[in-house]
Parts: C-alpha cells; structure tokens; sequence
C-alpha cells in the first residue's frame, strides 16, 4: 500500500516522524526541517529503500520508519550543502541558512545527523549503522572534492563521476543496501555478512547506478530547464564555477568559441557572472545548443541501463518492476 | 603506562592516528585535524575516558582507539563551533574556518564525525554507538540554544546550566561512560544494561559534574585570563554577546553601574564591542573586579564537589585518585 501509493504515503510518514518526534526535542530545528519536507521533492530516496527491502524478500512488511530516516539524512545534507554553496533558494523555496542564517544551519544538520545515528544505532543492527556512518563519510569527501574542483576546468571525466559517486550515488546505493540488508535481518542470520549478499550486491549497484543517472541529470537540468522548472535559478552551477558534465563534454569537443566563452565566464569578476549576467547567459545558450546536450543524455541513459542491468540478478517482482520504472523517467526532461 | 604520562602518550597516540588512518582518506582534512592536535590541549576527554576505564575494571588495557575517538570528536565540534561563532583563532592558531574557510569547515567537521561513527559502529558493540550518537545530538541541542540565547541578558542560572550541560558536560560525561561501558563489556555480558550499571551511573555522573566545572571554568577565565593565556582575545564572549555565569553573577548582585554597563555593551553596534573597544573594555574591567568572580568561583568548585562525591561509589583506585586529582586542577586559575 505504502508502495502502491508512493509517494503521499512516504511523504506522510516522513511528515508524522517530524511532529511526533523531532518537535518534542527542538522546534526550531523540526520547523526547519518541516518547511523542506512541505517545499517537496520526489522522496526517490525512501522509495528506492522501500522498494529495495520488497525487491529483497517479497514478503517483508514496509518499514516506514527507516525509509524516513533515508529521507531525513538526504535533508540534513541538503541543509549542510545550502551553508557550503552559500545558497539562497532550495526546491523554490527559501533556503534553511537564508532563513535561519548559516550558523543555525550547521548546528541544525549536525543535530539531524546525530539524532537519526541516535535513532538507527539503537534501533537497527549491524552492519546497517556501519554502512549509513560509511556513507556519509563518503558524502563529505566527495563534497570536499567537488569544493577543491570549483573552477577547475581542467577536470576530467573520471574526477566528475568520483565526485559524483560519493557525494549522490552513495546515499542511492545505501538506501537500496540498508533496505536489502534489513528486509534479509529477518529472514536470516543478521551478520556484517549479509553486505556480500548477490541480491544485496545487485541492489546496491543498482543504487549506485541509478545515483550517477540521477546527478548527470540534474546537472543537465541545471542548464537546460527554466528557473522555474529548477525553482531555482538556472545555471547555477556555473555561476558557482561548478565544473559539470555538459561542460565537460563541451570542453572535449574542442570547439574553440566555447571553451574561449567558458574561459572567459570562470576568470570573469563573480559580478559578471551573477544572474543575469552577459557572460554567463552566452555560455548557457552555446551550451543548450551544443552537443554537449545529447553527450549528457547519453550519459544519463548509460547509467540507467547499468542500473537495468543490475536487477537482472533479483528475483522478478512487482518492486523489482518499480524500481526498473524508475529508471526510465530518469530519460524524460520535463521537470513536473 | 599510558596513564602516568598520560598527555604526551594520548597525543601521540591520537596523532598516530590521525597520520595513518584519516590521511589515507583526504590529505586536507587530515591536515585540519593535525593542526588542531598540534596547537595542544590538554586531552582531557581522551584521559577521563582512559581512566574511566580503568576505574571501573582496574585489569582493563588501556584501549587508546576509543579514547583517540573522543579526542576527534572532541576537534569535529570545536571545527563547526569556530564556524558558528566565526572564531578567528583557536588555542593560539588561526582556526580552521579562517584558513581553510567556512565551506571547507562544515564538510570537514562533518566527515570527521561520520568518519570516527563509521569506525565506532564497525569495532564497538552496543550502547557506545548510541551513547556517543545521543551525545552528539544533546551538542548540537545545546549548540542551538546558546546561539538562540545570544545576546539575551535575562538568561536565568537554569538556563545556562542547561546550555552547558548539553554543549560540554554531556561529552566528558559520554568519555566516562564509554570508558567504563567498554570496560565492562570485557568482563560481563554486553547490552544497553550496562548503561544502569552502578559503576557507569557514577562514573557518567563525575564526567558530568566535572563538564559543568570545567565549562564554568572556561567561561570565567575568557574574562578574567590574558590574551596571551586564552590564546585568543579576553572576553571573547562579551564580544560575541554570549550570557556566560560571570555576568549572570553580576545581574543578580543587582549593582546599578554594572547593569547600566552591560546593557550599553549589548545594544551598542558590533563595532563599539570589537577587540579594544572602550564599552567593551570598561565591562571587562568592572566585572574583573566584582564579586561575580568569586562567585562564579564557588560555582566551579561545588561541581567539582559534586564530581568528586560521585567517585565515593567507585572502588578506590590509583585511576579513580588520577580522577579525583583532575577535580582539584580545577579550582587553579593558572593557565599554563
């Protein structure tokens, strides 16, 4: 039922979580979280634990609960990422450190983060803790990288998807883990073991797959969507001197205007390159019309398949079933 | 061995660490932390842990992963606090945020605890995952409110307790009982019981007592130490208009001039109570000399009372004698 209905019911449960619990200790804290939960958002992320855990042993009965934890760390991230990109809109709406100022926002996803640790320690036994704490050890390291590579534009495909893998697929991949690994606790001895699982490994890679799809997208959809779309302002990314696939792909195509308008946008005063600016909506347009667009959605596509391929080894099923549907919409553009 | 030079074997074992473990992972945290751990400190989590440990089962190993851990955690929150109180130097140093800048900061505070969580949840069994979970999630809610009570000179003695209690006592409360819980589960059955375990209460209770202390301490001495001393400017909290015991002290005993004053600090603009302002300084110099210092005082050495009547339901020990000779260090006003 909670997979029928997806998201609503996700999206509820996450919500009831919030009051019921996180508000007891901090209402501040669980306003903060509320008004990102309320701003939307796909909650891919529980889904896919949901999803994962049936996909693992068909019979097991939703946990709801660990699935809003997926979510509630995925917020916790965001709220950091908000503080570290210094930005000012999330999901169309003002952004936690916009509102709050960044000092309560560092406090409040640290206090995100621990309290969901509280909560899983206690509650779930290993190897889960372990596999969401080596998470997010791999989250902040690739958000690191993906700091020191502001700018560079000299950074090659390899870095990019690095980077990518630890700060996005990571969490997608843990989510399908935790959801295996947890569903297979019941039915069998609960050990660090259970990581080397096929059907676990499988669902895992397909996580990880489907979070390398899930980013090149979303950095395609940074440059071609409308801010409205994005709830954001476009181009983003590149207003940051994020360095990201479509760019990548235009910079190998060696195509000597761009990479002179790219050069210019990313030496350029941050002035120039603020919204709006003249350097800046040159770039976009060469970009949208370039064929570093359909580079990128072959990307997309790639790791989409790979994602496919993965469910191979896992049991045919109505979750299995689900989770290939989701890869497809990975290949649609229109933002709803 | 370890205990009876217990700062320089502590330090070096925490270095030790650091050097090979989280250097293999990202050169530049690493570097973080290493500045952290060279500029010194005195340790003292790490060492109640050791002690504690040893208190509770005299045969016990010293185990200095665990205690090298609360060390790092210990450094993770003084990262994310430099941040929310934009601190420019720490233990004499230029502090993380300002070398390495707020962004860099967060992601590095962040990986550093879901590092050191990563390997607590790997090697230790239940309740030290969720003690230490729990712990860092009663930081962060005392991190929050000191932020939220900024500024606010009706803050009440509970308040401030409260405050203290959950941003410093709660830590070397946790180094005391993991220490003991990790003792005892050599010798007796592990489980989340242990955690009611007479000897745990009491020794929970001497960190706890030993927190308060040790945070009332701090707060006297950022008024009444030298520059030189704090390794940073006197009357850092003024400044940064944080209601510290002293100046609770001083709003009670109902002084006319004195409250006049520190009104006038707090509503004067940031500039008039930056380093050297004259209000700033005028308030220093009346609280140095009131009677809130030997008040503040008495505050320090009833916790240390009270940290040290916990100890009574210990079995004496030449730990337990290290444990209650900390208690005593407390009541100097020396820096060193």
């Amino acid at each position: 039922m909670l997979i029928s209905s997806p998201r609503s019911a996700i999206r509820s449960v996450v919500e009831q979580f919030v009051r019921e619990e996180l508000s007891q200790e901090d209402a501040q804290i669980a306003g903060a979280v509320w008004s990102m939960l309320s701003a939307g958002g796909k909650e891919l992320r529980p889904r896919i634990n949901l999803l994962s855990a049936q996909a693992a042993v068909a019979a097991t009965p939703p946990d709801p609960v660990l699935a809003s934890y997926m979510e509630l760390i995925h917020i916790a991230t965001l709220i950091h990422d908000d503080v570290v990109d210094n930005a000012g809109l999330r999901r169309g709406q003002h952004s936690t450190n916009s509102v709050h100022g960044n000092r309560f926002s560092v406090l409040a996803g640290d206090y995100l983060f621990s309290w969901v640790f509280k909560k899983i320690t206690q509650d779930y036994a290993n190897p889960i803790p372990t596999i969401l704490a080596s998470m997010l050890s791999e989250i902040c390291n690739g958000e690191v990288k993906q700091l020191r590579a502001t700018g560079n534009l000299s950074l090659s495909r390899a870095e990019y998807l690095d980077i990518i893998g630890k700060k996005t697929a990571e969490l997608f991949a843990s989510c399908a883990e935790v959801g295996a690994v947890a569903a297979l606790q019941r039915v069998t001895r609960p050990g660090p073991q259970l990581r080397d699982h096929p059907v676990v490994r499988a669902l895992r890679a397909y996580g990880w797959n489907f979070g390398l799809a899930f980013q090149i997208r979303d950095d395609l959809l940074d440059l071609i969507a409308s801010d409205a779309e994005l709830g954001k302002p476009a181009g983003s990314d590149l207003r940051e001197r994020k360095v990201t696939l479509p760019v990548i792909a235009a910079l190998e195509a060696e195509d000597e205007t761009m990479r002179v308008s790219l050069y210019r946008l990313f030496e350029s005063p941050p002035d120039a390159a603020a919204a709006g600016g003249q350097v800046l909506r040159t770039v976009i347009e060469r970009l949208r019309t370039s064929a570093a667009v359909s580079q990128t959605k072959r990307a997309v596509d790639f790791y989409a398949q790979q994602a496919r391929q993965a469910l191979a080894a896992v049991s045919p099923s109505r979750a299995v079933a689900e989770l290939e549907a989701l890869t497809h919409s990975l290949s649609e553009y229109q933002v709803a």
